[in-house]
């Protein structure tokens, strides 16, 4: 009898292609040692909450009292809860025709969307048009509805920053297209050199050759040759990540300005990951929008070049992650273009109204003179301050580890050292089979318990290696788990280095 | 210059070739008319509490509990918060790692996906692996990713009842497979015929040709000729939707022995979407469950098929649309598989958690002698016994008007009535560039203000037509409801008629 349609090999052979490195080995390995007792400190993921940050008190009264609209009845209510958590409940509720309970518009609530298109023209000094928001299922969803809009089959390619947020990769595969890297300069402390970008395409060009990537870059985890990945007629789009993930750079506004005048010469269309727009944690270089940086270059550019931009309730100091809130806001799309998006995205009716009521309360928050203003900025300005400290904390901890390099977290939430592993280390990982990184971070995770992700899983330039972990971990216990991977580190370089001229057993 | 990525005439053509009705263009029209201040009947999408359907008390209370878990040490919350929802939101929470606010596990958390397993095995009276249970945002995702793991391209195909619930038409286009239409019986109050389903699998097999039909259904919004669409090779998969949306049927017993059977034999992979199987309005036919019958009917069978089953707080008495829970199962699934699609689920990261919570509520229920139990089972009791009376009031409603028949609603929240349009409207309908069934349903909706959805959005024989309701505006304006129907459609009748020997203006 032929396989059956949920046999492994007859599946969709582009979901067999899907890496995703953020949990997968690393995470899966972990998993285990967590059932089998051991204590797991997961910096796999940015995912604030399981590491014990605590929820901002207001937003989440808030959507509490949305939960429960018959508490707003119940003359004891404001004895749990502050009279302007009771008027932003009902204004929401206002906002809903039926509740958290009733689906709202495909393209989630009318009045959420126009709190976004508010925030978004006060950020940018632009105005922003609500038609053209969709709230979305957090930013990954967003993400994926566009790529699955764009990409036509594996002649469409995505230039993607390497390393890169695994989202890119594992989404281009499952929809059949082809991720085209390009590479952050990690001695420009993870920067983008357009000029390596233009000598490339030149270079490729010349040459004439396309070739779909996305299936070697997945499998191998590794991309061994840029040029030949290059071809300008199928390229259709680029992403930036701003600030970086893993890399964790905030891109300037002359780096912003050539890759927008890049797109535009190219006919790109630009995503924008900006979902850590709340996370800086340096002051020369804000976070500054591409969107804003678009309009200041005025037209035929800021009319002309079809941007996409991301964000969420994910990450900022709100973290709320499991909400799954999120929204993209389209610029020069054209309205047929729109009204298909809008189109697939009723296909699943709704985004979750809790989510959306995250996002509005994220873009519109409290104001000076509320009564919970003052606890409001007390609570946001230590989740990001203490990340702050943590950032240069973790940074400090990895340079003081023998053959580490780590480029300041200057904003999101991750940490990306370089581990300069010996050429014994390579070869005892390749005769088990492994990749080198994934080979050092099983052994920190069997030793330590820190639950990371290899370099690997976000793209490295051929024979260098990282980790990425997030700088998530309780800033009281941060000492500690820097210090144990020191410990771990060292040793592992002890064993493995062999200039000392003699072996160890 | 070449169009750019985003521009209407390069995008992915499956995105364009998706139709879906529910939120087509009678939806559209209606959502203008109500900006123009026109009172519109929403009856177009199954969306109990935008229609007045209050929240159970119980899980909300519980789940906004735990979305402000600072309440649970606040002394006075017990006068505004029973003590079981106190317990119920403190067992919650033990459940996630961090709260609401953290990601789960792609899969759900693995607590609740517990309690799911617990509950099939009640139901079914046979035990269920919480490994093969994932959480969703609601059933479609989760019907969505089923079908993007299966269909490899147009040779797949997908058999899909039809009248159909457009979720299936629209995903298929989506990932570029190809629906094959299996009719159900109208006279036979929609039953499947699996005889004359049998009989044109054997006369397509004879004639040995495969046809893409998807393009053909999506854009014609109708079937022609079922025969040349059949190709044994190519079909992986069948969907039953018990009861039925938007035909309400229940399948019975032996009609799901045959289903089964014809499953078995074919190799088909069998997609039960049961997401109303608590929705039920007659005594005759309860709900049973195709993993119930299928256990039933041993092995081999029963150790081979590939099932998965949907299911979601969305319907119910529930209605929790906006919060987007749901799950499914999976049954004889080839572990490789559930790997695949747990790496696929884990690019989202997360479904939402307050969703996974009110799942969690649904398959757990307050028990006997629980402090909410009495109000729970009122609350609940009395929203299925209105259903039942509505679905009552409108079929007898649609059956006293003038050229309309309508079966019974045995289940789920839809009446599917059939319009006998008259040649001259259909003529009129022809001349204005409509569907007849649009062009009736656009007349009722200026007319009435009842948003409806043409049977066109769902699959019907030629020249038959119909619309889909929802039975769920408040059983008090439903007399006012289907009075207004018979005036609007009665009057159509009596100008489109022409058997009265003389023409009108």
């Amino acid at each position: 009898m032929s396989p059956k349609a949920l046999d492994y090999e007859s599946l969709n052979e582009n979901v067999k292609k899907v890496q995703y490195a953020v949990r997968g080995e690393l995470y899966l390995r972990a998993s285990e040692l967590e059932k089998e007792g051991k204590k797991i400190i997961f910096t796999n993921v940015g995912n604030p909450h399981a590491l014990g940050q605590k929820p901002l008190s207001f937003p989440r009264q808030v959507v509490a009292l949305c939960q429960a609209p018959f508490l707003l009845d119940d003359p004891n209510v404001g004895l749990i809860f502050p009279a302007d958590a009771i008027a932003k409940a009902k204004h929401y509720l206002s906002l809903t025709s039926g509740g958290l309970g009733a689906y709202s518009d495909s393209r989630g609530l009318p009045g959420v969307r126009k709190e976004v298109a508010e925030f978004i023209g006060r950020r940018d000094g632009y105005p922003s048009d609500p038609e053209l928001i969709f709230l979305t299922d957090g930013a990954s969803k967003g993400v994926m509805q566009i790529l699955n809009t764009i990409i036509r089959g594996e002649g469409d390619g995505i230039l993607v920053p390497v390393p890169q947020y695994p989202l890119y990769s594992a989404t281009i595969s499952l929809f059949g297209g082809s991720l085209v890297p390009y590479y952050l300069e990690e001695t420009a402390n993870w920067g983008l050199d357009i000029n390596n970008l233009r000598e490339s395409v030149a270079h490729a060009r010349s040459k004439g050759i396309t070739v779909s990537i996305a299936h070697a870059f997945c499998l191998n985890n590794k991309i061994t040759n840029l040029d030949i990945f290059w071809n300008s007629e199928a390229v259709r789009a680029m992403v930036i990540i701003n600030p970086g993930n893993p890399t964790g750079q905030c891109l300037s506004v002359a780096n912003l300005r050539e890759i927008l005048r890049f797109c535009y010469q190219e006919n790109l269309v630009l995503l924008g990951d900006e979902v850590y727009q709340q996370n800086i944690y340096q002051d020369e270089r804000p976070f500054i929008s591409a969107r804003k940086v678009m309009y200041d270059m005025g037209p035929p550019l800021s009319n002309e070049l079809e941007l996409v931009s991301f964000h969420t309730v994910s990450k900022g100091y709100w973290g709320e992650c499991g909400q799954r809130g999120g929204y993209f806001e389209m610029t020069n799309i054209p309205p047929k273009t729109v009204d298909e998006i809008y189109k697939v995205a009723s296909i699943s009716l709704s985004p979750t109204v809790p989510g959306q009521i995250f996002v509005g309360l994220m873009v519109n928050p409290l104001k000076p003179g509320d009564i919970s203003y003052d606890q409001f900025i007390r609570e946001s300005k230590g989740i990001l301050e203490s990340l702050r400290k943590r950032a240069r904390i973790m940074t400090d901890g990895f340079n003081s580890c023998r053959n580490v390099v780590c480029n300041f977290t200057e904003g999101a939430m991750y940490s990306f050292p370089q581990i300069r592993l010996p050429p014994k280390a390579i070869e005892a990982a390749r005769r088990l089979g492994k990749v080198p990184d994934v080979f050092y971070c099983l052994k920190l995770l069997e030793a330590t318990g820190i639950s990371t992700v290899p370099g690997s899983g976000f793209g490295q330039k051929e024979g260098v290696f990282h980790l990425r972990t997030t700088i998530l971990p309780a800033e009281e216990e941060m000492p500690a788990i820097m210090a144990s991977f020191k410990k771990f580190n060292d040793e592992f370089m002890e064993q493995y280095e062999d200039h000392r001229g003699y072996s160890r057993m």
